[in-house]
């Protein structure tokens, strides 16, 4: 029978409150279609790792992850005692980097039952998909100060982008973009500011695009396409964007369905030569931890899209099934106006699985 | 009597449409608060100009504009003849730089009138100001291609913060923020991604803020924060930003008040060394050029913050009353949901001054 190898690590913060749900919804997926889960248990990649050995990962955390089909993640960060970018650059950001996981994928969706903070939009209206390039652009920690310390103090960053890894998140999404009813694609962009990478970027669209010739491309400057996710939103079918401008779409995008407690990724390496990554957007959250009213629902729905990668795709739209369920119907958590626990949401969505 | 030499740029597309309604209001202005204004309208800086020159702007445009109080603009661009970042580097990009305009100044509020696409927000709940660099930051023509046209291409795009161009954005943003009754400062960052400027970006904020210990400080890392703008703008103040993050938020902001037709913007030298310049946040907007449709109000908005900088603060304060009621009570053009056109609406903002 089918089995797969799956990484669990909770994290930190919520990143611990939630997990258990997605494994229990992934439990009752695999009792129903037949597969099995191998699953290991990782307590580093967190805050309380780092406390107790002052790095966020054991040296080796690369080849005890490399037989994985899959890694299941949390949430990572606890600013109160670990600086952000020395937890997510020792966890989060190294597993995209160094299992080449190019592609972050982020769907957008609004559901019936979850109170929209745009008048007047209907569960259908907004249903779109953004594809974050996830390993390099602006991310870097190339650059440095000159004069630092002084009134002359001046600071490079670099950005860097490849054709290598521009060209194969633009392909990713032209893929996506032309295996939907609509086709369409938008290049998020911002040439007429940031002058050398951003009209290449534009560039290797085109050049990517001319494989595509039934996918209708539209580009846009992050300005104007922020605005147009709150006021046009029904426009969009694909997305894509740079490391940068994908992180920003697709907290935004969440947001205009009402709250990012319900937004999954997937960090994709979609040759499977290193174990992919799914985790929810929302992170560890530390000023709701400690009292399970977090929504477990991107945490389940993260699950939903690893099992989809896996290709158990069933096992998927019956997890989604479950979820559109339970947010029309409750019970609810307090960020959806509701007054279930975590645990209580989480074991309503895995009941329905 | 008072009398200011003001430069008019109408520039492109509808830029050519607004700008009689911001000179129409202008004109009610200077008669009702005894002022003069010594216009002198310029051609260039279009991309009408380019066509016949081959260039933006003549070579000596510093000499002429240098005796101005200010420069009214319209808008730049016109992708169909002369690519944007040509338009746009060669005109108001350098009048931000070249005349130090290091603050880009943008007023968001929701007015009553403007249906907003926000559920149940109501006009006094969305109230605050972004404070975008202006200057420096991502927006550079710095670094290169390397193996271009190969397929080994990298890029590399650097961004410049100088703790000059920092310290004085952040000092401004400062100032505002304890002006205003709220006190409040949010402080746009990417710290945990980008890990050489942002983090160095956080620090000249904590530094700078050490002479303002009545101001509340909430950093926020540009995802969330742009999350947050639809969520709960409710909570902003004043809201400080690099270049690209402060253009970013400053679309978004506007988008989530109704129309970004409505979002006027300033871009000053405080120090008066220069002369500032004034122009709606809307663009030239190709697609409904010609129609007389454009929505007035960005630049008659943008007309009343020069008013304010040039220190007649009664009718920047007239203008702006006139423009509440005009959006309340009507005409308005398409946009908004009326039948007016840009005259129409212009000069009904203009009788009322
Ligand atoms: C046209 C463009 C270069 C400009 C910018 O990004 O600064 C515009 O979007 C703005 O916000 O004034
Ligand atoms: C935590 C942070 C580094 C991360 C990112 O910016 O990529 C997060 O915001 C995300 O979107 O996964």
């Amino acid at each position: 029978s089918r089995s797969y190898k799956i990484a669990v690590i909770p994290g930190d913060g919520i990143g611990k409150e939630v997990m258990p749900e997605g494994l229990r919804a992934l439990q009752a997926a695999s009792q129903r279609f037949g597969f099995q889960l191998e699953l290991e248990h990782i307590e580093w990649a967190s805050c309380d790792y780092y406390a107790a050995h002052g790095q966020m990962m054991p040296d080796d955390w690369k080849a005890r992850l490399s037989d994985k089909d899959a890694i299941l993640f949390g949430a990572v960060g606890w600013p109160a005692t670990v600086p952000d970018h020395v937890s997510l650059w020792g966890s989060l950001l190294k597993f995209r980097r160094e299992f080449d996981q190019y592609i972050n994928l982020r769907p957008v969706r609004l559901f019936e039952g979850v109170p929209c903070p745009l008048a007047g939009r209907k569960p259908g209206e907004i249903d779109y998909l953004v594809v974050r390039e996830n390993t390099e652009g602006e991310y870097t920690n190339l650059g440095g100060v000159m004069f630092a310390g002084t009134e002359r103090e001046i600071v490079i960053q670099e950005s860097v982008f490849s054709r290598h890894g521009t060209d194969r998140v633009l392909r990713y999404a032209f893929e996506r973009a032309q295996s939907r009813p609509r086709k369409q694609l938008t290049v998020a962009t911002k040439s007429n500011g940031i002058a050398i990478s951003m009209p290449w970027w534009d560039g290797r669209a085109d050049a990517v695009g001319q494989d595509f010739p039934g996918v209708r491309v539209d580009k846009q400057h992050i300005d104007i396409l922020s605005a147009r996710f709150v006021l046009q939103p029904e426009r969009f079918d694909v997305v894509v964007a740079s490391n940068l401008f994908g992180d920003i779409l697709s907290d935004l995008g969440p947001a205009t369905t009402g709250t990012i407690g319900l937004a999954p990724s997937a960090n994709l390496n979609p040759e499977r030569r290193f174990p992919s990554l799914f985790e929810p957007v929302h992170g560890s959250a530390p000023d709701i931890y400690g009292q399970n009213i977090a929504n477990p629902v991107a945490m389940i729905w993260s699950a939903a899209l690893m099992l989809d990668f896996l290709g158990e795709r069933a096992a998927h739209d019956a997890m989604l099934g479950a979820i559109e369920t339970v947010l029309a119907q409750g019970p609810r958590t307090r960020d959806l106006g509701g007054r279930a626990s975590t645990t209580e949401m989480g074991t309503a969505v895995a009941t329905l699985i």
